[in-house]
Formats: C-alpha cells, structure tokens, sequence
C-alpha cells in the first residue's frame, strides 16, 4: 500500500485547502449532507468543501465508477459500502484523479466546480451510516482497569477474561446519531447506597471517547472472519461519542450489561476515513501478555496512530477547553481482533455495522476518555478555563470529539470532529 | 376490544380447515413466503393455507386499504407495520372479510381461490421481521431464580435490581432467523475451572424458550413511550428460540453482559399474531411486590395466556418429545412495562424491532424453557421416548418450540411452531 498514489504526500488539489485542515487531498472521507432544503446526498470532504458525489455523477463524471447512481442520493453510505473493497477503491482513485490539481474536468468545466463544491459551513451533515447491528467493546486497558476499580473497589479491577478476548456487547443502533444532535438528559433508575431505587434524570451524564470502524458485507451466517485479512472488510472509521449515564448503568448493569445508561444516544462522526487513507499512519499495536488463542493471533498487529482529544464548552466558556488528550495506538486489542472474535460464532457482518473500539485512555493523567476516569468517579473535578468545576456534564454543556493523524511535514488526516450539547 | 367482529367464536370461513389447526379465521395471523421459484409476498396463515395478500392486493381487493402495494412485496412485514395501528386494523378487518363464509368476493369469483390459497406445504416462510434493534428481556421471575443460582451459587439468585425493572440487555439483529433455519453448532472460547481457555465448538449448546413483541414505530429520539397504551405500539408476538452456548456465555459474559454466547442465532417465528387476534386471552399479570416506579405501574396488568411447550426430535427420535410446558401468563413483567422501560431514557424504536421475554419458566419439574435448567446445568439429564439422554443439545437434534391460546371450545389461536435443527 505504500505506493498508492492516492495517499502520495506530493499530491496537490486545485481546490483550495487551508493550512491545517482535517481534508486535504490524501484523506477524502465520506459522508451524506443536505443542502438547505435539499435531500441527502454522498460526498467527500475536501478542505472547507463538500465535493458532491451525486452532482459529479449527474455530471457523468463517475460513469466508470461501478456504484449505483441510487447510492450517491441514498440517506447512509450503506448501499455505497455495501459494493465491497474493489468499488471503495475503484471510486476513491477516481475522486482523486478529479480533485488533483493538473486535472481540468471539473475545474475546466465552465461553473461545474461551483456545483460541485459546497462550503462545509451551508450544509448539514448527517450520520454517515445507518447501522444494522453495532457493538461496543471495551478495548482500552487502562480505561478497562480504570473502570473497574471503580465499580468493582473490592476485586480484581481487571476481570480474568480481558485479556483473552476482547470483551464487547451489542449496544443500540436506533440512537446512533449525527454530530451536533442535541443531547436530551435521560431520565432513569437511580439508587444510592442503602436507599431504594428512585426515577429522575442522570445525575452522572458522561461521554465515552472512542473510535469506531464501519464494515463491509463480511461473511454469512455460520462463517467467521479470519484474523488475518479481517482488514479487507474494513470499510472506514469513523469517531464516536458513546454517551453514558453512570447512575443508570450502576444499577441495571447486572447481570446481562448495559442497557438504559448507554441506549439513549451515541453520537458519530460524519466523515468516515477510509482505512487506504489511513495506511500511512498504522503503527505496531501494544504486545499482548499473555498470547492469546489462534483465531485472535496475528501475523502482523496494526494499530493507528490517531491523535485522539476531548473538549468542553459551556454556555460560559464557548470556547471549547481541552480535557483529555490520547493516541488511540494504545489500544490493547486491534481492530482486526475485534473483528474475528465477533464473528467467531458464525454471526454475520453487514455494510455498515458500527463497531466501537471503548472508551480510549492512556496511563496519565490528562489521558483518560471519560469524565468518570477524569474525576475519579466524581470525587475529585476538574476546572475548566473559565475556573468553573466539572465532575459529571451540565445543562447547556457541548463535549467535542476530534481526532486525527499528521500533520507538521505529513498530510494531515483529520475525522473533522463529533459535538454534542446536553439539552 | 370484547366486541371486536373479528375475534367472535361463531365466525366460520369457506376455507376448508382442519379441526384443531392453529389458524381459523379468527387469528389471521401475519408472515411473508416465497413460492418455489417466487420472490418474497406477505401472506396471512388460515388453515393448511397461505393466503396470498399480494396477489388479492392485485386482484383489487384491497384497495380501499391503506397499505402500500409494495408492502405486499417486501421481503419482511416492515413496511406494513410502519403504516400504524390504525391501517393493521383495517386490514385485519377485510382479510377478516374476505374469508367469512358467506363473503361471495373470492369464492365466487373463477379462480381466484385457488390463486390467492397456496398449501402452506409448498411454500418457504421467511422471517416475518427484519428488526432493526432486538432486546432480549429476563422477566420470568423463575428463569433468573434458576440461572442465578447455577450461575452464581454462592450469593442470592436474584439480584437486587431484578424485582425493581425488567433486565433486559440488546442482542444482535444480524442473526435474527426464519424457523428451519439450520443452526450452526458456534465455536468460541471455552473455559473449565482451573484451566486456560481453549477454543473449539460449544459443549453446552441450549434452547431458550422465549415470546416475543414486535413493535411499530413508537417513539422519537428524547421521547418515552408511557406504560399506559404502550400496548397501541405493538403490532403483535411472535415465537422466539434463543439459542445459546453456555461455556461461551460463562467466560465472556463478565463485566458487559452475554455477546457471542447468544449472538450465533435466534429462530423466530414464521407467524406474527396481532394482539387484535390475542384479545380473548389476555389474564391478569402476576402482582408485583415491591409496587414499581411510577413508569412501570400499569392500571391493569395484563399477560397473555399462551400454553408454550418444547419438543426434541433426534436422528433416533423423529417423532419430537415434548420436554416442557410452561404457560406465558406467569411472566413477571408484562410486555407494557418492557417497552415503556426500555424507552424510558428516551431511545426510538421503530418499526419492526423485535422485544424477546427471555426464557419462560415455570416453578416445576417439567416446566422449565431451557436445557441448562430442565437439566440442572448438565448435571442431570433428561430421558426421552427413545430412551437416548440430553444434557444438552447433540448434532442432529431438532428443537421445536411451539404455542397456542383458547383450543377446546374456544378457537384456538395458534402461533405455528419454530424449529431449528444443530448441524
């Protein structure tokens, strides 16, 4: 993959790109927007640019491409992603080759650039997928351990099975939402120690810093993706945003998980990077001790380094506040792991399927996803710029998610970023 | 509901059905099939028969119903169960119509009855439902009881929380299957006390016998759906095996819940029967102490009274036995309080998903709805007419999971059976 041209550094666009964006040339994610007043549309993040996919292909720009004209006007990527590995990269050489600077069909098309390059800033983006099955794991270490000194203060804070298998459950698809979807405190069961059970409004609303890869079509029921080659049915990753109500999942967790406090809604990102435009930046992922079963062994063990923070704003501190920062190449288990475990049984993958890495924290201070991990459970808050306090979130407060790998001297290869206010 | 036309015992159909079948008129319950050869078309079940909605729909008989004509196409009951109560009564009402015996419009007209009657023998049934997300409950108060105490023998069976909301976890939409299905015996890791975990094919492969509602679109994001008239969501229930590996469960399912342990398959029913149909049969629920939250107090508590049984059927054995009977109307938490607890933190659920009961148990010998329990966690096998031996199931075995309400000199409203054979 190193000789992909698409990702060759050298490459330069025609569209012009700020210093510093998340999007230049190398990385074109996907994603659907919608013109004020318009239906959803397939495009591809360039700059401060939406490039309309389904206007190029009107244009017959993409005849060649082998994608459905139905997918560049449908409401998720899933039918896009669904066309499998060769269409994905068929479509992105193609994109390349229109936005690369010495390439006149668009730019030498009289008014044809302007329809179809649209500032990010006059469009809505929506969710870029709507997935059939998504599955969060628990693949952090430190944030694992974390937790469980946490809810567990008498035990082990790592449970024995950890570091066999990459722990997950199925959290749910229908609140999977845009970025910048407004965030309504959920009401549910709560209990202190020695009182019964009451209802009322989480009390302890968190976020979950994590990074989520979108699947392919992988296998049908009865097969199992092999840990080697698993990355094929990779289509992309996409950040996320796995809000969570502590106080309710306290008290439904056992014995079947959680439920209530996790359900009410994960934001993601709208731009999906591809795992080609992520090549560059895969790094070794952390040894594992002890090696675990053949089905999770790996020839070769891929993380990514992607640079991974938090940020607050509050309705006295607009400008958003750092408060975590983490590179998710610390991940304990690959995604190609997660990916063969889940399909160990014979389950079937489908396009689109959201699986969710956990939250991400590092060892230090400042490095941990989640405000529970950042408090330590509330007893210890942090301040913001402003001087105000944080244990849990707040009314009117907006967490932000933002990652990406570069920069400096190499492309940046930014996921733009997931925000979300509590309402 | 007690006047309901379509309910009333004395109804009779020009449809020749046999004594004892699960399908006179007044239960018209819901599916899709496929004709060898055919594509997907929604039917409804009377007698030994199909009756063909696609083809009455395009006989002009269904005009004056506000159903789509695609949804009579559709390779699930999605469509049409998105259209709301009001137009599944509609249709309920002049299929109804249709087949009453003094109802000239089909039996008069040349052909048609042939056309529009096809031998359930001869037809493929689908799964009814593509869900969009599954829950799996945990409501019958013996079924916890039981597996808490083989799961956890040395603390209280039922944890705190149990009696306080109705456990429930999401389980994995993907693998959600027709009846006849094929089931795959899952590999995974398997762990035996004081030894490393291994992998290789379950040993511990189980049934759960389970109920389960599927829902219309019943909420926005933010919203709850309140328990009084949570039932005018439900479009109506259908059978569910929720097949399960136990070793897997046993080592995984610690912190988050079970995953791949149940994630292989779960074998749902080829009939969808509506709660019009399901009337007459609703009982009183078991009371329930400690008295719940506000949002799960129900002015009337309502079960269903089904009689559920499973049967096993070998290689040896071909005529199935039956090795459980446990009536539905036991369950501790009705499916009221299921779907307004499941929303309360705000959650959308949408048309088609799929609400399982968990396992139904009874307080006897005899009328537990898993092997793990019939079988006190393989510790004491059950003998059947073959005189052959199961502590769980074996390569070849058949389990059938069957129900009914009334029978006797009520109509019986039957839900067909769900079978699945271990490959």
């Amino acid at each position: 993959m190193s000789n992909d041209p698409t990702t060759d550094p050298r490459l330069r666009s025609w569209v012009d790109i700020a210093e510093g964006s998340d999007f230049p040339i190398q990385n074109l994610p996907y994603g659907v927007f919608r013109r004020p007043g318009g239906t959803p549309r397939m495009g591809v993040a360039i700059g401060g640019f939406v490039f309309d996919l389904a206007g190029v292909a009107e244009a017959g720009l993409l005849d060649h491409v082998a994608v459905e004209q139905s997918a560049f006007h449908s409401s998720s990527l899933n039918s896009f992603i669904a066309s499998g590995r060769s269409v994905w990269r068929q479509l992105r050489a193609r994109v390349s080759e229109l936005l690369e600077i010495s390439c006149p069909e668009i730019k030498g098309a009289p008014g044809l650039a302007d329809r179809s390059l649209v500032p990010m800033s006059e469009v809505e983006l929506l969710a870029p997928i709507e997935p059939g099955d998504y599955v969060d794991f628990y693949s952090s270490l430190q944030h694992a351990t974390n937790l469980g000194r946490l809810f567990r203060p008498d035990g082990e804070p790592l449970l024995p099975n950890w570091r066999h298998l990459p722990v997950g459950y199925h959290g749910r698809s229908s609140s999977v939402v845009a970025s910048g979807t407004p965030i309504k405190r959920p009401t549910g069961q709560l209990k202190g120690p020695d009182e019964p059970p009451r209802w009322g409004p989480t009390e302890r609303l968190d976020i979950e810093l994590e990074v989520g890869f979108i699947t392919g079509r992988a296998n049908s029921l009865g097969e199992s993706v092999p840990i080697n080659g698993a990355e094929e049915h990779i289509f992309g990753v996409v950040l996320v945003n796995d809000w969570s109500a502590r106080d309710i999942q306290a008290w439904e967790y056992q014995p079947l998980g959680p439920f209530l406090g996790k359900s009410f809604a994960t934001s993601i990102g709208p731009w999906v990077v591809t795992l080609d435009a992520l090549e560059p930046f895969r790094v070794a992922a952390p040894a594992q001790d002890p090696v675990v079963l053949e089905y999770l062994r790996e020839e070769q063990r891929r993380g990514i380094d992607i640079h991974l923070e938090v940020a607050l704003a509050t309705p006295d501190m607009p400008k958003a506040h750092v408060i975590s920062r983490v590179n998710f190449s610390e991940m304990y288990w690959t995604m190609a792991q997660q990916l063969a475990h889940a399909t160990s049984n014979g389950t079937p993958v489908r396009a689109g399927d959201l699986y969710a890495s956990g939250t991400v924290s590092g060892a230090e201070a400042g490095t941990f996803g989640s405000l529970i991990e950042l408090t330590r459970n509330g007893s210890e808050p942090i301040t913001l710029a402003s001087g105000e306090q944080r244990r849990f979130l707040e009314d009117g407060d907006t967490a932000i998610v933002r990652g990406f790998c570069g920069g400096g001297d190499r492309p940046r290869i930014g996921f733009g970023e997931v925000r979300g206010t509590v309402a």
